[in-house]
């Protein structure tokens, strides 16, 4: 058996070997670190092929091909050339299959010309996927070196779907090894940078999604998300994102590390530039009637009542709850002037912000914490183990044995015994968070007494971690502003506010720390260093109520828009 | 501490001492088995109070409350009245809570007298429970003698809505000890008996509620199924239940064995003499909106367009799958019966019927069996250990340690390794039950090749059990015929058919068995012994269609009546 590093490599060459060679633009110097606008300034594009993939609202994108304005396959080429350019800038791809797209988009210009309908509300759109998102006769990798040439047999069910709606999917991007990162670093694919600042992570584990699509190298694309992990990188990179219940969108047969837990399921969701391209998705995949096709899948179709906010008062005096610190890890400046932002447009907007009282957070993260622990990293290692690779344990650049580690991590000192636990100490572990879901939704509840709508608080907002964009390889959070709601499995969608401002975000003087994380985070932020970086929150509302989260975050987004006017 | 026996006498002592001495009846002789004329016979029952309690149609009840034609305070004594004597001839209940019932009943009928409005769809109708669903400050004992007692701080959120809807809780109702048992019988309260013939089991685990309702002593009980606990005791006892998927109704606050195993889950319905009491209670559940109670609870209102059959071409020709046997154990003739005068009906009525094949009927058994013993029974040992009684291995009322015991059961018999099973291996099991769930599924859709319809097989029909209602202590199954549907999450309705009739239902000569248990269930049949019992069959539907379940089941029924009219 060769070497893995040996397997890496080829890989890495295969991969370069599927781009075309007229695509290979020519490289900025490393010190250029915001390279967003080096697909306008490369040459590659043309003109058309920029007012393309330059038009980030899914829905006008969606109308242009279906009149037939723009063809299937001229769309599919720029968007396949642009996020060409953003894998040599970013590193953010794995699987690369032009020839397939645009073959599938020349199909459906066909299909278009010939019975002048569409074939299904995505016709001709252009769709990138994570690293998990199976596909007939392409690999997936996940960043294990042993996944390496293991083939997928059938689509996943999303993929079907997809198909049957008419999309075009393109690419896949890149993930952390065994995805449990707010970074996106594998030994097969190396590391995904921001390009906003490539000093900076795009976030994990929808890190190469995040990069692409902030590149514009893709209209929409598809993360996953068990604590974060569509929501973290999304901020990181000034965009859209759903975190749907589990179950509401089909997850048979994308590949997952852990499978079969199903305590705190992971689920897949929409990435994009803007808020349309993240409803028309949901809608789409909602409307296909997943449960179909995947038996786990929820049968519930897509309710345009709730969308228009029949429980929420029509959406007319909504009250929004700010968690603006959760009492684990405080936010850095740039994230408190983005919900101090937030705040004042809601109201602008009309609306009312109230304070969200956080509620027993430190028992929730330490119960999913040992849910997910319960396998003592079996599964990672045992994947690791095939190829003689070592399980990564940070994520620094400098040096792969120095620096902060996961394994010491706040959230696992809650765990109180590392090892294999049984069946029995996780069905215990069931039964508490059964009741901690109950205390956190009377606790909701309850906030009626303080709203003066009559109802409960109509939706929570909070960062989605408590930095930006950082530093390779300081990530340093577990994310508690996150995993809460996949914890409680409360929908929840992040949306863009802000960008860090050295002037406006300054250092704040140190607080009583709470716990050796929060003082790491403290420590971390340096307004040079983050500096440009987009700042986003996150938007969540009750389980399985994707509809009135989407409604939400477009009022707060439509808010935002009219407020930095 | 005292005896675990002294302590069962003072309980049953107590339970006796909560019946109005004046209710007490004279006991038939133990030699007249069918009990269930005697409400009639006895004496105790006004003629007004036997026109209410002969009112099985739960609809026509309500309406005779809500138009204060009846008022709840007479309807709550008749039923009450009515259950003492079911409880005096085949033992059903638990709790008894008289007095908490009619206080509850004259505040219903004061509200509708001052206000003209009724207080929810159940004004004024009396509702028994399983012993699982806690009510403040009553115990709910559950079969163990260590929960004697332990009284509920709070109300179960089904006890909650049901007060919101206007219901009158009024007696609870026998399971067996630690409820995985198609009987009824615990150290506490004894055996249950079929008023059918007190020789037969009621089934289990909701024997009591099935015993009592088919005495007419409840009008609509609410029980839970993990396995066929709410199908097997109705069709023993010639009702109606609905079994649903996971979550559509609240279950939060239930007490339950192996509580925190989600891998399947028990889930509460209704069990009625009448499908109007089925449908009525399920709508008036998921209309009152669970899920802002019930973290867990699925938002999935109540669909008239999935009621109307929307995906099932408005059910105007549908195409049911007849399991005739599903190759693990051979149905008894009068089961075999049942299924020929269903299929015969509904092709008078104008559908079709075909074979249903079935598909991985061992794998998915084994696999649920395998999580059902993933903490190799330490919840039930550990209840039973704090008190000192016996785990209950069989429920022969000869001699409780001969005859057939669970422990040896064919389905055990498809776990390979006996004892504790670590979290990470039953990850692995649901992995196993994932696919398996994908592979019925398919195997489902494909069945649109032969339904003539275009879509494939509107529900499957079979039985919920093997059998029909069997003499104490010789239950033989691991039900296979419920199982399934608990496995798979497909929502399921049970519905009578006849009644066993030894000159039709004629033993049949040997087949080549499958297993010891199709031996067993085999020589088990003796017409002599089962006549006079009821036959039932189930409709199953897929996962979270409760309201096309409910429509199918009503179609079916009401073919049944018209065919046998």
């Amino acid at each position: 058996m060769s070497d893995w590093k040996d397997i890496c490599s080829a890989r890495k060459s295969a991969q370069l070997a599927s781009i075309p060679q007229e695509w290979i633009i020519q490289l900025p110097p490393e010190t250029r670190t915001n390279v967003l606008d080096i697909p306008k300034d490369c040459g590659l594009l043309t003109t058309r092929e920029l007012q393309i993939t330059e038009t980030t609202d899914v829905g006008i994108l969606l109308r242009k091909l279906h009149s037939s304005e723009w063809s299937s396959e001229e769309v599919t080429i720029a968007f396949c050339k642009r996020s060409i350019i953003a894998q040599q800038l970013t590193n953010c791809l794995t699987e690369i299959f032009i020839e397939r797209a645009l073959q599938r988009a020349r199909e459906l210009d066909d299909t278009l010309k010939r019975t002048g309908k569409i074939v299904g509300p995505l016709h001709g759109l252009p769709i990138s996927l994570k690293d998990q998102f199976a596909m007939k006769g392409l690999e997936t990798i996940m960043g294990y070196v042993a996944w390496i040439g293991k083939r997928a047999e059938s689509d996943c069910v999303l993929v079907e779907i997809l198909y049957e709606c008419g999309a075009v999917p393109f690419v896949r991007t890149n993930v952390p090894q065994a995805l449990m990162w707010w970074e996106t670093y594998n030994h097969v694919f190396g590391r995904t940078t921001n390009p906003y600042n490539r000093k900076l992570t795009s976030g994990g584990s929808s890190g190469g999604e995040a990069a692409l699509i902030a590149m514009k190298g893709s209209p929409l694309g598809v993360g996953t998300d068990i604590g974060g992990s569509l929501r973290v990188p999304s901020s990181f990179c000034n965009l859209y994102a759903l975190r749907p219940s589990y179950e509401r969108l089909p997850y048979y047969g994308v590949v997952n590390p852990q499978e079969g837990q199903e305590s705190i399921s992971s689920v897949l969701g929409p990435m994009s530039n803007s808020m349309s391209g993240v409803k028309i998705f949901t809608k789409a995949i909602i409307d296909a009637k997943p449960w179909t096709k995947d038996p786990l899948a929820l049968r519930k179709e897509w309710s345009e009542k709730e969308y228009c906010l029949s429980e929420h008062g029509g959406g007319k005096s909504l009250c929004f709850g700010m968690l603006w610190d959760n009492g684990i890890s405080r936010p850095h400046p740039p994230l408190q002037r983005a919900m101090k932002i937030t705040k004042a447009a809601l109201e602008a907007a009309g609306h009312k912000v109230i304070d969200w009282e956080p509620h027993r957070l430190v028992e929730i993260y330490g119960n999913a914490e040992k849910i997910f622990c319960s396998d003592d990293d079996h599964d990672r290692r045992s994947q690791c183990e095939l190829s003689g690779e070592p399980v990564i344990r940070m994520m620094s650049p400098i040096d792969d044995m120095q620096g902060h580690t996961m394994g010491e991590s706040f959230s696992r000192s809650l765990v109180d015994k590392v090892g294999h636990r049984s069946a029995y100490d996780l069905w215990q572990l069931h039964k508490e968070k059964r009741e901690l879901r109950k205390s956190h939704l009377e606790h909701w509840k309850k906030t009626s007494e303080r709203t003066g709508t009559g109802r409960p608080v109509d939706a929570i907002i909070s960062p989605t971690i408590a930095y930006t964009a950082a530093p390779h390889g300081l990530n340093t959070s577990a994310s508690f502003y996150s995993a809460f709601s996949n914890a409680l499995d409360l929908t929840a969608c992040s949306f863009p506010v802000t960008f860090v401002d050295g002037e406006l975000d300054v250092p704040q003087p140190p607080h009583p720390f709470r716990n050796h994380e929060d003082e790491a985070i403290f420590k971390l932020y340096s307004p040079d260093v983050f500096a440009g970086g987009p700042v986003g929150l996150q938007l969540i509302g009750g389980s399985q109520e994707e509809e009135a989260v989407i409604s939400m975050a477009e009022i707060v987004d439509a808010a935002l828009k009219v407020y930095s006017a």
